[in-house]
């Protein structure tokens, strides 16, 4: 079947540094049709209280994902031949209006979902994960799992503002689009404003795993858990490139001392395998703040992780219907 | 007098590293009363299309204005001995609201007015502009002296956007805050959207002297007609770093090569002493994309050469009072 | 006529760090037929004999290509509406086969000239020059305008090895691809092997233009002797992006202090309009070594000032034809 | 009582990048009277024997520890509720006199000591630990927890020059400071001068936890060793950041691999927790060296971690008193 | 006997930023005769399929070895009182032939083993340890611990060429110059091109120990396994700097994150000791892609780690031969 | 008699990547003895009064002089063929005791100086000037040419200290190493202490050019004054690399906007020749500020340009005394 798939330029014959620079040096294609995995952009900051410059992610992922080769050595997995993936460009945006930012971005995600695809998506910030999330999540609500140095689920910020970096899974729950009880976030770490920050995500039903738990009982412990949480029921996996320590993703706006290892990180990502997924995102890759292209490579390589676990779901899903 | 005006920090008693970053190493203050000349941050870049980062310019600008000495070596003015000048903080911003922070930024320069103080900007993004001129146009229209790669008085974006950092003069001069015969652009440069795109702006009046021109005449020549388009009635200054060149200034969000150099930037703006200045600004200092600070500091350096002829002005002004 | 003109994407909706990095935003075809100009990307620097980075040049041009606006805004002329012009990918190369990629390089560029579109590259290091001079030049010999800081008409290096980009002028004559005698090269400086290193290029014909020469004369006198050297027979364009100063273009593998402003490189490609050209080409950007993209943004805007040359030369042709 | 202490800035009304950079975005006050943690800058590295450039680190750190939020996520405490803490500036230095920075430093250091406050410093370079140590120590020796690459405890350098970064703590033993069997050092590592290097230090009884034995043993084992050591008596705390791995903070005079992990260092500091400390610094923040500030925003955090330990035990003492 | 032996600058005497870069600050020799260890460069990076660099590794890792002391602290090793090491410049090259290259590097190689020298080079891209292992490979086959991302044993890439940085250790089995049951690579890891990329090479007897196999069993573990393989015949030890995390070693052409840290690198290396080495390299460092001189620092201390073990071979042959 | 004269390394042979930095690649030699121009480094920074990093300077320069060919192509002179020249290396310096310090580089400059070599020396800092000064003069004084931003006449710093780098030329004329009334200053600018600042300098007959002067007056005009000022007696020549422009020169501890190009720079070097040159340095490259190298880049040209200005009155020098 994979005759038909498309498949990224061989690098034995077009050297890395060649050609446009598309998600894994895949085909850039005009529509999701026919996709069971889109890979798209979301070039936009505009939910940033502090450092912008997430909006430029996309673009250097794009560049430094040349990087990647088309098998993942331990899965063995070839995820172009199971999958029919494709780089979809970057979604709408409005870099200067959050409302219409948001109403654009839900627009570009449902024309990935209406078409059957699953959504592989790299910010921008992490309100963006909010549209992406109205798109995927239809009448039935979604479980999450995310990798992050913070929790996102304040409430207001800068005069009630009620759409920031910093509270898209408030409002995702507040709108009925994510299950708080299917909830699991990993990494959690850092200053706080208020000792009862979390208390009501905590209220909601949401499993926060500190870094601090992390670091007591593993890798192997804390997937364990996330993955009895979120069960065999749709699930959305979101990376907050900042869970990566600072020294290994210095490119992002909120930077956390004591972050995961990108070998823990690695880790983490391949015990998601097995799952339902129903999208997945990498966000906060912040290039102006990058050193070396570190985080863009880091931000590629772990949606090319990520890739592998989604084109392992469709290749099974795909035999089962067969089966 | 002086005796009673803030000194700044000496620097032959405390190396210029060490003390706190405020502008000139100047006391900061909690109100603008009682001073000659306010010294500003607007750190906000919500109009940025393209590179966000300004909003960290008067951080930066600040901690490389200790670069600064306490005397204009061409003027030998002292600005500290002839006027009142401290550093103000910043205005009050809104990163995530577009409209709120117009307000609060009108707000915050409208306290320097009608304290009685010039107001002296660092931004910030161009947009920033827009507020301050609110709050520095009272009833009269002011003219504009404006030194920038890019005419900023395009009309919208993105859907009918009408405040981007490329649209400030346009709106100014809808809202009658500026006299379009008094403005003229210096410096214009880099590829444009349309062949018409300045058509509006010549239309109102505004003269533009492309940096082709300013080549072939030469600063002087330059200058004498700028300072016949403003004459003596009430003129702001605003400098956008942009219209230096961008490898001497390439922390900035649009960069133009082409631009002018530094020694021809100090030239122009000595050439504006003994005109009547009701404020001025520095905007687009965008510290992610500088390199070696070298952005802020000749950010710093083009806020000193403007805060000596605001002094100038000052020292002129209470002369003829006194007299 | 231009309805069926490729166009670029437009930044009005589209904002700059959005999309794929293709040249000026334009679409990326997979064959240069139809076209009236083909941007090429020419990723090879085997020919580096001291810091190599150049092959990294094509994707870091295109990245920031993004930053031009569709119509030059001296001559006013809008490239797109006036000529066919698309970037047409990168030609193949080999990076570790030195004569396989000068072989490659020819096969590509001839591709584009047999379509009947001139050939406007980036490379790549000076050498790549030479197999698009293959393809350009058929049974006539063609003249060559040569910004740049050396002469690059020396023999060879490290035992006899004769293809470096130090010589492919040497050998572009030796093969009767350039007629010496209407070779101007402008811009020369920096220290030599020997006091008789250009004595060869003189014998030929060639017209050296030292630097030392162009800061006397100044930039319309130098272009109006080379416009009167080349004449009106066919034509190639080079810049080496070290004929710039390497405080504006420090990403390049030989520096050479004291190098041509951005302003006066803008300005003698200006003087180029009305040439007979057959192609050309920025070479010598090397990301590796670049700063805050600077070189890559100087390099796409000097592609930029050739492309609307080339257009305009289009435009004219065709009125010709048609008239 | 809390109502009365300095509050820092609230980064939901203003955002982190705005304001004047002090640290923690706490007042900035003249006097240390009243407070209970006074923090201070050192910007002073005369004692460096290589690469200077922590004279910078105060300014750096200051501007960094904007991205701290006013609870710590662990202990749930906030230091500002318990302590009254503020920005006390930079003690005086010279650049050019040794000895007389020694002096300076040192009279300051004893200003915040008799004002009552405990002195949290930021160098500067190891040695400004010396004349703090001088001020801090009065008839009574105090025990050191010092996190570090280096033992500091050698003799002379360049011709019997006693006062380098590289000898602090033999100096602080000679003018009985510190009690050597109170002294711990961990993190030890990389080539030594000599074999018997160390062989002073430990003879004086200092206890060496080489970073090859913490591997071994892991925080907790090494840290309830170290409080055994310290006890409940006089103790001052010295964190050089070369302690931490350089790809961690590669912004510091001696980087030398193989070092701490931020995650390991959180850890450690947080078993400071209940100890009887006079005072504490971060030293050896270099920011010409640092990349991306990477280096500062480690430091900033690790003074926020060392301000909360400090904070919980101004609360402990002020519940015994009060109790 | 050591008095007789090569001794490097005094660092006491004169600072770390002083005096010439040679290896170590020792002298640098014109023969390899009557070292014990010979201390090379191999300034060349022919065989790089994506980005070059490494070219300039020898100048950078010379120019930081300068922050290594001359104490091996665990060992309590002086290397220079018990072998005779001296920095005998780079060998021969050649920037554009890549076979020349290949023969000059032999050749100087050659020279230091006829001159019974120990080779321990500093590349270079991994191409060049095969003309090393050439001329240390005589009649014997040699065994190879080759610490790295990237199994190095691909067969031809661009066109059946044999020669580039993935194919060095397939041609060293090819010619007979490994034994590849006696080969062990570790930290193996990164997509790959094909799921049979290594089936090859284990075919051979190579055993890859990938980095998920190394995370799982620990330093001492795989060592013992490794010791176990290449026994007490002669073997070479190469380590590309890319077997190091991306975060501690960005300078490099190919990184894969998910790497060694610096501390397991140091604990790995330290537990050759005692094996039968004929040979040692370090590569891949490539300074135009480092941050901070990161990399050429990190190289330098494993050079350091290698010289040490040499030293200590060299240490109890002496004494077995005088015993 | 060129034949024993020392020769640099073969670029054509040894690529310039290769071998030990050196200054010009020329040998390294222990003594100054035989030589007609001695090259050396001060690695030293203990005057500089803000940002340090000039010990590094002689390091980096050495480093980056790889790049200079071994002809003028202006003058056409071939500086090895004419004068015998090496690197004598580093003189002896004391990083933590200033007055050790100036002793120990007065007498490293008198060893060249008795040895009857010109010194041509890469700082350090301004203050290093001055115990090169005194190995100079003897018992005449000599005349100076400085191209500097700063005039460095100043009298003291923090508290009455002497020796800075603000004062050297101060110094240098209480110490009638200097005749004032042949002193030309040229380039000074930027904002001073104070209105008198440079009253004492102008007072002593110091001649200041200051930039203003210069942009009006052109390069040959204030040459031909400036050598008259000096005549044909004996002269220094000091050129701060912060006469250059930041953008070019951006690794200098003191910058200041709006100065030389380095076109200019190498024309105001170039009209030296013929006068009577006594020994000449370039100081204040400061490498860890520096970017891409620039600064070490231009100050190894203008160490070059230097060089064939001194080769050349060396061969002046030795045809009169053989004629």
């Amino acid at each position: 079947m994979h005759e038909k798939f498309h498949q990224p330029v061989d690098a034995a014959k077009v050297p890395r540094f060649a050609g446009h620079a598309t998600f894994m040096r895949l085909p850039a294609v005009s529509s999701p049709k026919g996709l069971d995995i889109a890979l798209a952009g979301i070039p936009w900051d505009g939910g940033t209280t502090n450092r912008a410059g997430a909006r430029h992610g996309p673009r250097e992922v794009r560049n430094h994902s040349s990087l990647m080769r088309s098998t993942h050595h331990v899965f063995k997995t070839e995820p172009f031949r199971v999958a029919n993936i494709a780089d979809v460009g970057d979604l709408a945006v409005n870099p200067i209006d959050l409302l219409d930012a948001l109403r654009l971005i839900e627009a570009g995600a449902a024309e990935i979902v209406d078409a059957g695809a699953i959504p592989l998506c790299v910010g921008g910030d992490h309100l963006t994960t909010l549209p992406v999330l109205r798109a995927v999540a239809g009448e039935k609500q979604v479980g999450l799992i995310q990798f992050d140095a913070h929790s996102d689920t304040n409430d207001t910020y800068f005069g009630n503002n009620p759409y920031t970096h910093g509270t898209p899974f408030r409002r995702a729950i507040e709108e009925k689009l994510l299950d708080p009880r299917r909830i699991v976030q990993i990494g959690i770490r850092g200053s706080i404003y208020a000792p009862d920050e979390h208390d009501w995500a905590v209220a909601q039903g949401i499993r926060i795993i500190y870094m601090e738990e992390f670091v007591g009982r593993g890798v192997e412990s804390v997937m364990e858990e996330a993955r009895q949480i979120v069960g065999q029921a749709p699930t959305y996996v979101t990376f907050d490139i900042d869970a990566i320590d600072p020294s290994m993703a210095p490119g992002t706006g909120t930077p956390e001392i004591g972050g995961f290892t990108t070998r823990e990180a690695q880790q983490l990502i391949r015990l998601l395998d097995g799952l339902n997924l129903v999208g997945a995102d990498v966000v906060e890759v912040s290039p102006p703040f990058d050193l070396a292209d570190m985080t863009s490579i880091a931000g590629a390589t772990i949606m090319f992780e990520l890739m592998c676990i989604l084109a392992r779901q469709v290749e099974r899903t795909r035999g089962a219907a067969i089966g």
